[in-house]
């Protein structure tokens, strides 16, 4: 099976170690403490008349080790459904994830402005640099299985880079709010990755057909990862909003949107599925939807009872997507979508950016008296401009991770990563020193000889 | 396997839809945003000098997703052990807990008082519903593997109601404190549970016998479950306690009665146990018992000393329950009680109320200070009043939890749920997509060929 | 395999009830609520002016449950990755550790300093427990597979004991800083266990040698572990330095030391494994050593830059020594050091007190502002002089934890605590009642017969 094409003897140690250093030097050069984790200026603060507690630290630093675990935990175990691909869907995560966040404090500092030349870093700059991974895990989602470790880093240095300019126009030029990113980060990362499945298609991926579908402890360790996400994700769209009722109210609008999403996720799954039963694909990722949906609004007034039909709505359109949308995606457009993230972060990203650009346009002063002005980027404008400005996003976010999924999928395809044949997609084997290859049966399940039982018994 | 009685292509969508509306319609037409989640009232309260770290958000929440982390992965994955039912151990506690806490919101609202017409809802009713919400996955542990979803989300309808009811009788007339949950949420939800057992007893079980146990993997999955619970009892016990010391003292008391009732399980366990060995079951469960058994005397002043006691006696209780009890329950009382509820919850949360009835007796103001007054529901009357309260408390919710399981059972009973029949009991297969069941053994597991792993080594 | 030998019926329970019963009588005696936990106590505080807020638990609770999950979750999974040792992995794990944390609030209580006779105990004394538990967990992990319970919880006897000796000398004493832990943690838990691991030699253990491998499973299982570790790493090091900027930037150090080092590790495992493929046991490992290597620096102005430099260093020579140093050490040391601790906490503890030492001597009034006398023990002295008491520090943990190791393992060495013979090591049988262990081939996989499977699809 290994062979010199798939041999990463060379190729991945010099991709980690490059890019290890590039981003070490580039540290050295450009980034510092902020205000906050600096001795020297935290304690003039203090001596300022500021408490620790004002140090943005306690604001933020639970919901930032949520996201961490939605990151590393949730996505990570999330794609160990397939039977043959638990080691690459927990380690490539882990690769790539570990990466990502380097790289994107470096990209997000440059384009959300320097500081006298320096990049300033805080639990702030951490959080967004854990979403713009998570942009990256989406994508990755929609080549799992097709593509190797080398690919998936090359894919990060494009897809952080473009996320942060994305980023920058949505909130900063447009003027955008996006707490929880339904835009920035699923809507990107979906299209992006969908795009570049597009572009690798592999004509005979049914070779490995017999491998792109799970087992049963596969699919339970999958919903550590589905459980993880849904947990967390009232601290992920909360994370960065205003301290105060925002983060209360996002954290709570999410809570309700994901409990009804699981409702409906339930319902539509034994209507679609075979023979009235459920379906653990649905659940493990149509449950999720609902904090998709509300990473617009989910900050704003949007009430629970919004929530909850936002919610209601992302788990129907999510389960009706795997059932009859996915089939044609791959048919039709050539899309090989391997974990159905056109289901889980594409079709619901839209859906909250189109509930938040409506939510936004709705706010009067009378329902968020003073609480109105965070939300507008434009102070003498009406809220309905608001709502504008949030639609141009949705539609400048599509673009570019159209277009740049595009672009980076032609990269991808030059052959020289190491990418896995046809034959042997979906399987550890090639990329991972598997335990007990060589054993015995007995060394690898759980079965013993009756000798054995025997003797454990006596 | 499948045939119409347990076929739920139109029974669950209808349930799962129908509820969900209702909920849905109630919360438009009930549920409003408290002074700390509503924009314009929190920025009213800023405006008047508050700081946004007196948002209650920042004192709870933390503990909050540690609650919500035990009811999503402690009970989901606690319920893992059987061989054939993690998908809907974690399945059916993902939906019936999605459906209870939204339920929960509604009841607790109803009866804890309305304002104006209006149900507030902010981070402590988040709380409150989880914990609701754990009472019926502790119900749920008693019927595990026996009842169909659709029977599992009437339960909960009903449940959630009484224990709304119980809750505001123990709390707000009889004015007992009871902070985490030794009655109104462990003592409640065993009972409860166990009396729908008693009504639905199946004289056949046996056919199913062979399932009705664990694999090794399926045990590691259970661990999952215990320790998430037992790491994170402190915050379930002292989440919704007065902020500052009560929270405190709350959260370690918990955390030193644990770890002495870990130890008495481990030595109880090797003693009761075949051949000296020691046993999953004890392990998984009584090393729990600890948690429930200071629910209620957990934020008094029970000392280090005090919780360590209580914790070593619930362990040991619970080692017995299971060794003794049990087979007595199944055999003379038909009980059949699948996870042991009544050895985790039932005995350790009697304990709980008797301890913390006798602790709030003797409280006194030399102990207390100014921190008595918290405690006691009268001030004018002495702290053995407030005993006497606790007491009555435990009394009446045995009472409401008895005759509400009573009820639900023979609901339940009807025919028209697609519960499964006696020989597919404990079986994943009947209510779920299982992969793989037509795959050739290869695909099953980790076994390769010869030919197969001489290819990957080659 | 079951014989009088390692039968535990009589020497498990009397070792968990004897040392309980001794814990629950000292904390009667000497243990008291602290100033933040204590009603009476707190709400005086409160009465002279001091807000909820400033109790200690809202800095430090959210670090301690990630601290609690690296303990309970971290160390007990990491440990799974034997393939017929799950059970014994996370369930001693969970023993010595609920054990060790009790013992180590009374030795760390009476070492640090008795308040008028009495411990006191809050949110930081826990935290302190759990550090220590941590060691004692990473000596457990060199011998693992090739011990009894009832040799552990004497070794954690001893270990917790002497830890809290060392930590005494380094920290009040010597005056060093270490808040992570990278010598009173890392580096004596390793070289205690190490020793104790030499003096345990098992000439033939190599009849076990089948037994002391992975299976896929059980490396995911692992995974689990080493993920929470690896995530919740900037709250270990962060829980306990001085509010404020040092908790913050703490965090912020950790995170880009680990992200260099998963970089680094990746990197390294290609070169040396077979075939250029990745190796699980570097991945589990060595991605972990960039936390322990800051665990002594973190709180300094290290700069992210720094960080990632040490941590890039801690992940290569971790990798290395898995693949050069370990099979040395076993064979001409005669060391067997079943989980690589030397690798994942040795060598990296070592390189964090070196590291510790520089930065601490090369701190200035103009990096650190106000920020510099918290780090410095003697506000006279030079910055120089504290490098000197960290490097003593240093000196003076190897030595205690090489010649404590040593008699430890003389003692562990008598023939009366039911250890494993050298052909049944690295089994759960040995303690355990394993489940199907009689069971048929069916009830052990998820294999069916095509009857069943014809049945269930029928």
């Amino acid at each position: 099976m290994t062979n010199s094409a798939t041999n990463l003897r060379l190729k991945l140690p010099m991709a980690c170690i490059i890019l290890e250093v590039i981003i070490i030097i580039l540290f050295g050069a450009l980034v510092q403490y902020d205000d906050e984790t600096d001795a020297k200026l935290w304690h003039k603060e203090i001596a300022n008349g500021s408490s620790n507690y004002d140090n943005d630290f306690y604001y933020r630093y639970p919901s930032f080790q949520d996201v961490h675990v939605m990151i590393f935990i949730g996505f990570g175990f999330l794609m160990t459904f397939l039977q043959r691909y638990g080691f690459s869907s927990v380690g490539f995560n882990f690769l790539i994830a570990a990466f990502a966040l380097q790289w994107a404090t470096l990209m997000q500092g440059f384009v959300h402005g320097m500081h006298g030349g320096k990049i300033h870093v805080g639990i702030e700059s951490m959080i967004n640099a854990d979403f713009c991974t998570g942009s990256v895990l989406i994508s990755f989602g929609a080549v799992l299985g097709k593509t190797s470790p080398v690919q998936l880093l090359v894919m990060s240095v494009i897809e952080v880079t473009l996320f942060a300019v994305n980023e920058f126009i949505v909130l900063s030029v447009l003027g955008a709010k996006d707490a929880g990113g339904s835009m920035t980060i699923h809507t990107f990362g979906a299209y992006f990755g969908l795009m570049v499945a597009r572009v690798l298609y592999r004509p005979n991926l049914d070779k490995s057909k017999h491998k792109n579908c799970s087992v049963y402890h596969s699919d339970l360790f999958a919903m550590i990862g589905t459980i993880y996400l849904w947990m967390f994700w009232p601290s992920f769209n909360s994370a960065v909003t205003a301290h105060g009722d925002d983060q209360h109210r996002t954290a709570m609008n999410t809570y309700y949107s994901l409990a009804a999403c699981t409702l409906a996720t339930y319902g539509l799954s034994a209507v679609v599925a075979h023979d009235g039963k459920l379906d653990m694909v649905h659940i493990q990722n149509a449950a999720l939807a609902g904090g998709v949906a509300v990473g617009t609004a989910g900050e704003m007034m949007l009430t629970p009872f919004g929530s909850m039909i936002v919610g209601f709505l992302a788990g129907t359109i999510s389960v009706l997507g795997f059932k009859f949308l996915s089939p044609i995606l791959e048919q039709k457009l050539k899309i090989q979508d391997t974990c159905g993230v056109h289901n889980l972060h594409g079709m619901p990203g839209v859906l909250g950016a189109i509930v938040g650009a409506v939510t936004a346009a709705l706010a009067t002063k009378d329902v968020y008296g003073d609480g109105l002005l965070p939300l507008l980027r434009n102070r003498q404008t009406p809220a309905s401009f608001q709502g504008i400005r949030q639609a141009i996003s949705l539609a400048v976010t599509l673009g570019i991770a159209l277009l740049g999924g595009l672009i980076t999928g032609f990269i991808l395809k030059l052959p020289i990563y190491g990418a896995p044949p046809d034959t042997i997609c979906f399987e550890d084997g090639i990329y991972w020193e598997l335990p007990g290859e060589e054993g015995s049966h007995e060394e690898l399940t759980t079965v013993r000889t009756p000798d054995e039982a025997e003797k454990l018994n006596a």
